[in-house]
């Protein structure tokens, strides 16, 4: 009756692995929710004491994560992984965990730890630079990081370019090289096109200024998203500075948002976060606890947001179903302004010198120029101390606007002071995936705007759980992309979608080459 | 400039005591957020997982409590602690740690997760039992609980009772003896005095039932904890089903209540829960991240929540001060209500079944029958399939009640099917420490009423923290009595308080013997 002793054996392993890397994900989700608490509940006098409390989960989870014996238990497993099906749970989680030991493990904890104390430094005096308006605060602690950075990326084996090794860990597998392809030919196509747009008439947006009420947005918001599908007992929604969502589980997934009087953005950043926590969600149950719960890469994750945000939430399909609600939460506002008005309105083209408040069109063309920008400070072409002149050389050419100090400049984003080098550009690479996968859906599925009218989000939200969600992190980034689009990474879809939408919004004419 | 080789090596030795106990600390902190998380905010679906990381951070926390390295540092630093006054933080850290450490590491952890299992599975077939109205399912279970509990007194050194192992836990050095006289003291008092208290004519409470907007009952104990000192810097309360408080630091202070429409029992909690939470607020800062930041002892705490809740919360003058508040906020209920039919109301002393219904005066009851039937229980004089029957008698002869199931009878508390042996007994002594610090108080401030009723609360407050609270766990708690009231736990000042407070409400002639 017992299974043979060497099979026994191997599962005994399996065994514990999984309690090992349960351990891990303990840790690591209850570091989640000690910053969740921190950003939503918690009393301000806490702060000194729960930094430490963070850090030493993060560090312990870290401990457990690069303990030689997870090595060896992953090394033993080989055979038993070689015995399961690539795509099965059993295969996937072995190798998976197997990529991230070593990845973990090649970085000495000294490091490790200086880059997260030289991140915290920086993010203070990232803080007081804006203060200050002052910019010549930075460069010391940028050197010191960029050191470090150099540092980190020379643990790895060389790479065609050393910007390949920050990218991996926010885009797994992807090349600078593809990434800054891609970007070219988006850039080729935008300036012209923004160009044009910005000739045109402006499109009105006056009703979208005004007084809202902050319970009644969220009691809009909350409607909106249990219609998408954030049932009370998975999701909740609560107040932050900085929007974001996180999930202690599949199980048990958060929102933030900030509801401001003036303006209906708290409502977008929503629908923004509710992609984020749609992928969470529908991961799989049985991955939770283990590295394969989790979305795929940043641009994946972020394909997600963009699509809730942009696809659904700006389209005219989805407010022919909820503008009534909003007309009735907000009447005075809205009572008199048809739903194609408000469309238009939400929709406003026009370029901006905060990337946060960017556009759905121009929004790339701030990433792209981060990202430009960060190649050249990492690889030494443009020196720290010309940083913010490049910077606003780069926001004349590409969105025609001159910022009139550093903070409306070089300063408006922590992501270098506190050295998240090579995430930028996932933000822009999610624009491009949210369209492919859009695209395919409608393949699959039919056109979507006529089920959005009649209030069906759950065809969307059931393909996307089944052709990208439920997988966690089985595939790579690119692997599933191509599973599931037939097609590597591609701006195409996404250009084309852009026109067409600008075409809707200022006629043919006004965006035609 | 150096110190001397020997003295830095033994600082350096504190600090990494430090370093391993501000680690054990943030841990369980973390596991006290994940608890209050669930209690309090998190989506319900998210239980399961949430159990297992509770687990996690418990065991880790444990691990790292028991390993021998802490052992050997302890040891290490004695020469360290000795050089130090007894009562500085170094010295008492060290002591503290060294107690803490050889309880922890005489329990085998198998026994140690044998028993949480067990609480566990107790604490289902209790919820179980009361469903089914069925005593008879938790035999089985208790009787395991029992074996294991007197395992756990066996991996300690043989005490005069072995009772006084279990209370150990939550009263560091009280001995059985010592509690069974004070209750015996207690009891002798009580029960004729209640005996002729349920003669009188009773006190008519009917202002106390209707219907409270929840909403309201939020904002007028918001008024009241704050004008007691709970700031929003470092003070939340929100919403649950049980009440408790709980603390992430000294500085991060978290109540919870629940308010119901019919009642204002969630006011009172909000009261008691705020002594609990004053406690951990007050501890001296310098000993965040410590073992040394907690309440001394479980009767120490109880006499913290029992004062604000009792002495201070149902006194004549604290309602002086507060009912024009209270009545603004019901004007309906309260408008035409005099504060001292309020008061007495609010004082209505009549035995009842449920001890989390029990009045100030019967309460004690309920606790010393609980004492004595968990000895009984625990010696073999009580079998277990007696023990309903055992419970209702002594219900009868200290009440003067009958249960009329045994939901409300021998089913009330989870405490024995929880294994949580030993804890009762910390209740009543809470009542009986909190009068003795009180007279203290008053010798050192003069009369508080006075004060009360012109809102002034700080005096207590600060005499409290001066006092009691900002030593946490310095001393034992048998000395911090001696020390602060130049007394052993003593009964008196507490029947005195209840004789005289029964004289007031329902004149001397009703309650002199």
């Amino acid at each position: 009756m017992y299974p043979p002793a060497g099979e026994r054996q191997v599962n005994d392993r399996f065994d514990e692995l999984l309690r090992r890397l349960g351990e891990i994900s303990d840790l690591e989700k209850a570091a989640s929710l000690l910053s969740w608490d921190e950003e939503t509940k918690m009393p301000p006098s806490g702060s000194a004491v729960r930094a430490e409390q963070r850090a030493t989960l993060n560090r312990v989870a870290h401990d457990l994560q690069t303990e030689p014996g997870l090595g060896e238990l992953l090394e033993e497993l080989r055979p038993f992984e070689e015995a399961h099906e690539p795509d099965s749970f059993e295969a996937a989680l072995v190798r998976v965990s197997r990529r991230d030991y070593e990845k973990a493990a090649r970085v000495p904890s000294e490091l490790r730890a200086e880059l997260t104390r030289c991140g915290s430094l920086g993010y203070r005096a990232w803080l007081e630079a804006r203060e200050a308006e002052d910019y010549a605060i930075l460069p010391p602690l940028l050197r010191r990081g960029l050191e470090l950075r150099r540092e980190y990326v020379a643990c790895f084996d060389p790479a065609d370019d050393p910007y390949d090794v920050l990218l991996d860990d926010y885009e797994p597998g992807t090349k600078t090289a593809e990434v800054a392809e891609i970007f070219d030919q988006i850039k080729t196509a935008l300036v012209p096109l923004i160009r044009a747009v910005s000739e045109a008439e402006p499109i009105d947006d006056a009703c979208l200024h005004g007084a809202f009420d902050r319970r009644a947005q969220r009691r809009f918001s909350v409607v909106m998203l249990e219609r998408w599908g954030a049932d009370a007992a998975s999701w909740r929604l609560d107040r932050t500075i900085h929007p974001f969502a996180t999930s202690m589980s599949p199980f048990d997934i958060r929102l933030t948002t900030n509801f401001h009087e003036d303006s209906l953005h708290g409502v977008l950043s929503c629908m923004h976060e509710f992609g984020h926590g749609l992928y969470e969600r529908q991961v799989d149950p049985r991955f939770a606890r283990t590295p394969l719960a989790h979305g795929v890469s940043a641009a994946f994750h972020e394909s997600q947001s963009r699509m809730w945000e942009n696809l659904v939430g700006r389209s005219l399909a989805t407010w022919r179903f909820f503008y009534p609600e909003l007309q009735a939460t907000f009447p005075q506002q809205f009572g008199s302004v048809p739903v194609e008005t408000f469309h238009r309105a939400l929709n406003k083209v026009q370029p901006s010198l905060r990337r946060v408040d960017a556009d759905e069109v121009t929004y790339c063309l701030h990433i792209i120029l981060r990202f430009e920008l960060e190649r050249e400070i990492f690889s030494g072409e443009v020196a720290l101390k010309d940083l913010p002149d490049a910077f606003a050389a780069k926001m004349r050419e590409y969105l025609g606007l001159e910022p009139p100090d550093v903070v409306h400049g070089v300063l408006q984003d922590v992501h270098w002071s506190d050295m998240s080098f090579g995430y930028f550009p996932t933000y822009a690479l999610g624009n491009v995936v949210s369209v492919q996968l859009w695209e395919r859906a409608e393949d699959d599925l039919g056109a979507l705007d006529p089920m959005f009218k009649r209030g069906e989000f759950a065809p969307l939200r059931e393909w996307l759980g089944e052709h990208v969600h439920r997988f966690g992190r089985v595939f790579t980034p690119k692997e599933l992309l191509v599973r599931e689009t037939g097609s590597p990474m591609d701006a195409g879809p996404y250009l084309a979608y852009l026109e067409r939408k600008l075409g809707e919004l200022f006629g043919a004419a006004a965006v035609s080459s």
